[in-house]
């Protein structure tokens, strides 16, 4: 064969690495084995959840769940009419979504049937469905990405769409649905199950986000997608860190993924030793100020500088701006000036319906240069706090050219924050006022997108696997609303089921009260948190950086997040399952 | 152990990872084997280089060497004196650095010394020189970066410099000097050698780029560190493809290294196949311009939202703003009109000095302004073919606002260009010229610093040992004024010794005749752009991309990157060494 014909054979999935990843064997854990086969695990009683919400809104499920735990056993006797199930993904993608499919195939096969739902959420809306076959099957094991369905993020959440999808399932004779997605997806589920439950239908969450912010530990101790994410985060970092010492002249601020938990950022710094690492949820209990952080930076800066180290590695989660009290109280103060001083009434309605600081793109220009003179004015009338002026004084041209874009409501998106470079033009200009002049070359990065399909990692190709079966399993079982869930994550991993609908709470979302599942967040006294909290002035002075490397799949390397390894007081990163 | 414990004795190097990657055994090309044991190669002479320079700079250099190649020959019969060898690495890092150390010591540890020259070129002025013992070795195996030395990118020279080199290695009895560094630093050596010449001094070159532009095949097809590199942007890029097909939304915009030359966009292409690849040599060559591009782009995206994919993928190489023609034409015509028109003769000759649109920070926002209306005005009065007025016409805030942006001598810096932002902007621009309207979310991603430092792949530290074992080699065999070359890289590497002064061809630099190696660019008539010509059209309709994966040690993936494979007519790109 030429070598071009070659390459065009490895087109489309079936390079070298595809194809031997494709082909990896992997033990299964004995709680789905009977006589040397594949079975379903059937489910046993446990602890009764402590419901968070007291609105009753889910009769159905809480008469057939009772709130409780499920934990799967060993059975080889399960036997369940014929079922056709549908599995859809939601939201944004995560390594290990394929090997979801393949242990729900892998039960389902012999007597049931599994099809595909295209284009998440919406496609089961629009009965976008199709067979999954075999090979198909052969053909995704052990890939990333979601690239076999896809997926969206349309949320199903009103009486129309449930009867949308109820029709759909009834026109294509579905008796189960498996939506792999996150909190909000999970939260829609129970409601879908809610909905159904006396159609007969039944809907089974698999828990997925590569923040790790959906944690129910010892049943959940951490979501599938969570540990590839972040080895690549921590591959890029660890390549950073080095290059960092080996140039000798930049500073590196790398933004992580994790808007409102900082799991990510905790677990690449947990694994690479950066020269500092930023959490989120540290910086809002401690009230830690914008001001108090930059000044923190700056000691830093300078006491590297006099060790005669010109480099550094910070990592900074992409919610940082949001936890800041200072900036979001100015950002209030300077608002409420705004339409007290600046404006009439009728105009101040006008304005308040698009944001204070917002402008057509024409009238940009002219729209900064009012906002930097009333920031002036404001402040030369000193109707501020000492420390808000400073931090005013110090905002670069970026931050107030951000103030000027807002959501659909007129609300200013702090999230939407430039974090990264923002925080570099605030050092720079801080520095400036430093009396000896510092060398300072900071760069920017930003691993978001890299991560979400990289390929599984050896711990998440088999978790994820076993998560498909264990949604087998609870749907041979009759189950409905629960997700899966699987403990002992460093051995025979230990599948459970969740009743969804015990996990809402009440929370306030765009100004509306709304059942949600409550986001994990950085526990600050987590055994993990602690552990950082112990080592990172080591690591901000000495060479202390790793280069985790990238994802091997023969090298023995099978480790598991650090952070979950240590909060679920593991003996080791390295997992292993004994039994096949 | 407890897992803290683990956990702490992994800092600094000692992740599992890094563990077992220092601990690969690989085996040895059989020209440095003699009855088992580890040789010096000796050298033969081989064709004469034809030389593109007439200067005669280089006597001393040209009476020992001749021009000719050398190629190594087995040998167990190598005889020396004692040698004292000092090695640095010159300009950005590169994997596979650490490997061309241990290559050179393991042949120099019985007889010789070899020392390490802290910081680059910089440190060899100082005198920064440091014993390398085994177990330093032992540490650094396989291991990326730079960071054991460190580097920078001191130019050595002026005869000042050499002088202060001279009187450095005399001080230490330094015998030769290895610098592993790029072309610029391959240069200095050729001076540097000559220089040296009756000073005894020998200096030896080992060529390093992660750009891939150093390329004399068949002596060199590529550098050392190419492979790694583009293997990190490939399996990063692979990531961002499955993204792109499982989201199914945005169009990913991804700046890739490469400033004169596009190696490492083609190379990345050929891996992963993705939607579009600009290749700068391409646009330059076929007088592609910035308008033509635009609408090329745009064909595209509509094309593919005609079948309902509003995603893709487009390689951007850094360097891309500086091949159009007419960008290059707009900035000359608009500086001339501004000198002509805007400023009196005296302003004018103030403002050169500082370029033209330039202005200190604090009069920024009134010179972009002045700006936007001289722009507008000049167009106004149709002095401008219609090609320049519609590219002026499209052209973003964001690109007039670069303008004013100029180095030292004034001079627009066309490689600062924030190329993957503005490319968006500008597509964002002319999609609303569309009549119907479109989805397009673009997103942009800059792959570069990840790739210098990362863990060598297994053809890049099998490589650069033998790199180093061909540099010990040529050391021993007392040439200087070389490079070492490595040919037929499919199978037994073949070393060669290339005389560095005969690459040397004058260039203009900074307004400068100077001597330098000149870069390879992509060959539009070689067999990889050739191939990657023929198949594109099809990657851009149809879903071939690969994900080609985390760089893996036990896999028996061990590929060569697919463009040296195309170019040099190799059978496969699976690489092995069969002697050992």
């Amino acid at each position: 064969m030429k070598l071009e014909d070659k390459l065009i054979a490895m087109e489309g999935g079936d390079s070298l690495f595809e194809s031997k990843l494709r082909d990896l064997k992997f033990p299964v854990s004995s709680v789905f084995k009977s006589e040397g086969k594949l079975t379903p695990c059937s489910f046993k009683e446990g602890e009764t959840l402590k419901v968070k919400n007291d609105a009753k809104r889910f009769p159905n499920s809480e008469k057939s769940h009772d709130n409780k735990i499920l934990k799967g056993v060993q059975d080889g006797t399960i036997e369940s009419l014929r079922k056709k199930v549908a599995v859809l993904f939601s939201g944004g993608p995560a390594p290990g979504g394929h090997n979801v499919l393949c242990g729900l195939y892998d039960l389902l096969k012999n007597n049931h049937e599994l099809i595909g739902v295209r284009g998440g959420p919406g496609g089961l809306l629009r009965g976008d469905f199709f067979p999954i076959d075999q090979s198909s099957i052969l053909n995704i094991k052990n890939s990333g990405g979601f690239d076999f369905l896809g997926t969206d993020r349309t949320k199903i959440k009103s009486e129309e769409q449930f009867k949308a999808v109820l029709s759909q399932c009834k026109k294509e004779d579905v008796n189960a649905i498996v939506v792999i997605g996150g909190d909000d997806s999970n939260t829609n589920s129970a409601f879908l199950a809610e909905r159904l439950f006396h159609e007969g239908i039944q809907v089974i969450g698999v828990p997925k986000t590569i923040d790790g912010d959906m944690q129910f530990p010892p049943y959940l101790p951490i979501t599938f997608g969570f540990d590839s994410a972040t080895k690549v985060y921590a591959e890029m970092t660890g390549n950073i860190l080095k290059d960092s010492e080996s140039s000798l002249k930049y500073w590196h601020f790398i933004k992580l993924m994790g808007r409102s938990a900082s799991h990510v950022a905790l677990e690449v710094a947990l694994q690479t030793k950066p020269t500092m690492a930023l959490i989120t949820e540290e910086i809002r209990r401690r009230k830690i100020t914008l001001y108090e952080l930059i000044e923190q930076m700056v000691a830093l800066i300078i006491e590297r500088a006099e060790r005669g180290v010109y480099h550094g590695v910070i990592l900074v989660p992409e919610g940082l701006f949001e936890a800041f009290d200072d900036v979001k109280k100015l950002i209030e103060l300077l608002t409420e000036e705004f339409f007290k001083e600046k404006i009439s009434e009728e105009e101040a309605k006008r304005s308040r319906s698009r944001g204070p600081f917002s402008e057509r793109s024409a009238e940009r220009k002219e729209a900064r240069e009012s906002f930097f003179n009333f920031a002036s004015n404001v402040m030369a009338k000193k109707h501020f706090e000492k420390k808000h002026e400073e931090l005013l004084s110090r905002l670069p041209d970026g931050f107030l050219d951000f103030l000027s874009q807002t959501d659909s409501h007129g609300n200013i998106e702090l999230s939407k924050i430039p974090t990264e470079t923002l925080l570099i033009e605030l050092l720079e200009n801080r520095l400036k006022e430093e009396p000896k002049k510092l060398p300072f070359s900071p760069l920017s990065h930003f691993f978001g997108y890299e991560g979400r399909c990289g390929a599984p990692s050896m711990f998440d190709l088999i978790y994820s696997y076993h998560l498909g079966l264990g949604a087998a399993s609870l749907i041979l079982s009759g189950k409905t609303g629960f997700m899966v869930g699987m403990g002992n994550l460093s051995g025979d991993f230990e599948p459970y089921g969740i009743p969804i609908s015990a996990l809402l709470a009440k929370e306030m979302r765009h100004g509306k009260e709304e059942l949600v599942i409550e986001k994990s967040l950085v526990d600050l006294k987590s055994p993990a948190f602690l552990y950082f909290e112990r080592q990172r002035n080591k690591w901000a002075k000495e060479r202390c950086h790793n280069s985790p490397g990238p994802i091997q799949y023969r090298e023995k390397c099978y480790e598991i997040p650090h952070s979950v390894a240590l909060n679920e007081g593991y003996k080791d990163i390295v997992f292993e399952i004994k039994s096949s």
